[in-house]
């Protein structure tokens, strides 16, 4: 465990860029990464109390929708920045781009400022695993995975890693995503089967898994896709309008969120009403909630993406970066000699080469 | 006007650290840069209705405060970390530290990370002269400066360039920081007069600034300190908890804010009830109420910094870097040939070569 106050003095983060993420990614495997930080969510999901909480703060707009997810305990801040566009592949770019920053609570000085684009799609799956290991058949080894975008990767190899699943059954609407899914994991030892329908790849499947980007009230999974015993992992249905399950679906089986208050915003749930029954993943790992009851049971997992699960995925990077030397200091605050002298950053001779400096810039206003 | 649409495919955000902001200050003088986010914030409360508004988000500590104050319109998006905790001098830090995002709305994608600790020292004095330009007798001529703190020159060069305040009376418990700002300040044209108490500073005053940091409910300013006429511009109270005025003041005269719902949970005005009148300053500029109506009456700005005057801010830090050729692109966000496939990130022989490096994580942690 890192001593974080011996880093108080210290105002510069420690930055990691994405080719700072991606070499630290390859020096520790994917698998240890999302194990790893499966390991941190269980821990912080086990201290949810020490939390203070707050649903995600969400500026929407015609295309899409930019977030704030802010969180801290006693010793720890962090947030993430994170854009949900799903036209944006069309422009070439993502539908999902995400930095955070993990800081000090003490003084609120930033300890780490780290793309979060990759992390995301390691805790997104991490998280998904970690609530499967709760909540799905231990014997399951056949997941379907319906919508094989940039985070299908992730889902795919932690749910073979980590729960033992065996072979995908594959869906897209655009072929071309899960031919790519294809040739990413064909050096893997996972059954790849690409299947003609959501419908089809539910078929058999003891996990299904749907991770789509459409901004809509989709409807992916009705109830007659849904076997007895099925573990739903909904993914994809993040955004109020933006739903994947039926609601006939929400009625199978015992329904499993992050944080509530954000989850019936944002999660399928959405489409029920302010009543309707669910219970967070900590009540179930704390032991205070059953999860599954019996191999015939349904169960739902309702995922939105909740802060601390960035926060578990933050003190990750850190400790890693940190361990391999990766990553630089950052200027992003000012070190000051005397704290209560800000102007003084402008310089020693600040007086004078700021007059001096205002008096060309007053010049140049005239001359312009 | 810069068309930020043509930035739309580059996920490179422009980085401004401290020193290049520093370097952009200094190229274009304090006094510029004051007068410029003075016209922007000017020009973005006009079209007040366009924005996407919200309380700040505040994680609460024993020590102090971390906040995000997310803004949008529909092309652009800000947001800046900033936090407050008064006992960092202690440790040789700075109570406010702060940085912040400008994205593009239509994408998600981050245009601009800059340094905010100097820039949200200018802006808040732009937006205190921007209030006292619509509330202070135009003939204001001397300033109590109460609080000489990290903020305080700043404060003292936008009244003395934009407002034509000539003498500052100036007070801090700490008597090191009155000097350091009679230091700083040494080689402008200002008449600097050392008080011994607050009421001394208030005296004579036509516009009285306090701009102190402490996180208690303390009465910097009482009634009887207050002379017909004066206009308060009321900077350091802004936190539950933490306020500046004696709740008489604020019946001294009309009180003025710049987002009601955030200012009566962080302003001087949370010690009043809920139906305590205040006006938006936007009300104001815009032609919708009144400011001052009588060189006798008393006006009081409850300044708490809201989001949108980071955007005005940021927008012109951005439009100055790119016209002065500073900062540098920051890889923060994955640059993809194709955007679904987030994963080739990890290498183009990802498939292989990060099952070797799981391999050898995987071997790693049998040995661990």
């Amino acid at each position: 465990m890192i001593d974080y106050n011996a880093q108080a003095l210290n105002v510069n983060a420690l930055y990691l860029s994405v080719p700072d993420a991606v070499q630290l990614i390859l020096a520790k495997g994917v698998k240890h990464c999302i194990a790893a930080i499966t390991d941190n969510l269980r821990e912080d999901f086990m201290r949810w109390g020490d939390f203070d909480k707050s649903a995600r703060v969400a500026n929407h707009s015609r295309d899409g929708v930019i977030e704030l997810m802010p969180i801290s305990d006693e010793r720890l801040y962090s947030f993430k920045y994170v854009n949900g566009h799903p036209s944006n592949t069309k422009l070439g770019l993502s539908t999902v781009m995400a930095f955070g920053v993990l800081s000090h609570v003490d003084t609120g000085t930033p300890l780490l400022l780290s793309e979060l684009t990759l992390t995301t799609a390691m805790r997104t799956a991490a998280t998904s695993v970690f609530a499967a290991q709760l909540l799905a058949r231990p014997d399951s080894r056949v997941m379907a995975l319906i919508g094989n975008g940039a985070q299908s990767e992730f889902q795919a190899l932690a749910f073979h890693y980590v729960m033992g699943i065996e072979e995908l059954r594959l869906y897209d609407i655009d072929p071309a995503a899960t031919a790519k899914l294809m040739r990413n994991l064909a050096g893997t030892s996972l059954r790849l089967v690409k299947c003609s329908s959501a419908a089809d790849a539910a078929r058999g499947a003891d996990i299904i898994t749907t991770l789509t980007a459409a901004k809509t009230q989709a409807t992916i999974i009705t109830p007659d896709m849904v076997a007895p015993g099925v573990h739903i992992n909904g993914v994809g249905g993040d955004c109020p309008g933006k739903t994947e399950l039926h609601a006939d679906v929400l009625h199978l089986g015992p329904v499993f969120v992050e944080y509530a208050p954000q989850s019936r915003v944002e999660g399928d749930v959405q489409q029920m009403p302010a009543d309707f029954p669910v219970t967070e993943l900590w009540q179930v790992l704390s032991g205070m909630a059953v999860g599954r009851t019996s191999d015939e049971q349904v169960t739902v997992f309702d995922s939105v993406g909740f802060a601390l699960e960035d926060y578990s995925a933050l003190r990750f990077m850190r400790e890693q970066a940190i361990a391999l030397g990766i990553g630089e200091p950052l200027p992003l605050i000012p070190a000051l000699a005397d704290p209560k002298d800000l102007f003084s950053v402008l310089g020693t001779a600040a007086p004078s080469s700021v007059a001096a400096n205002q008096n060309r810039a007053a010049r140049e206003d005239h001359h312009a």
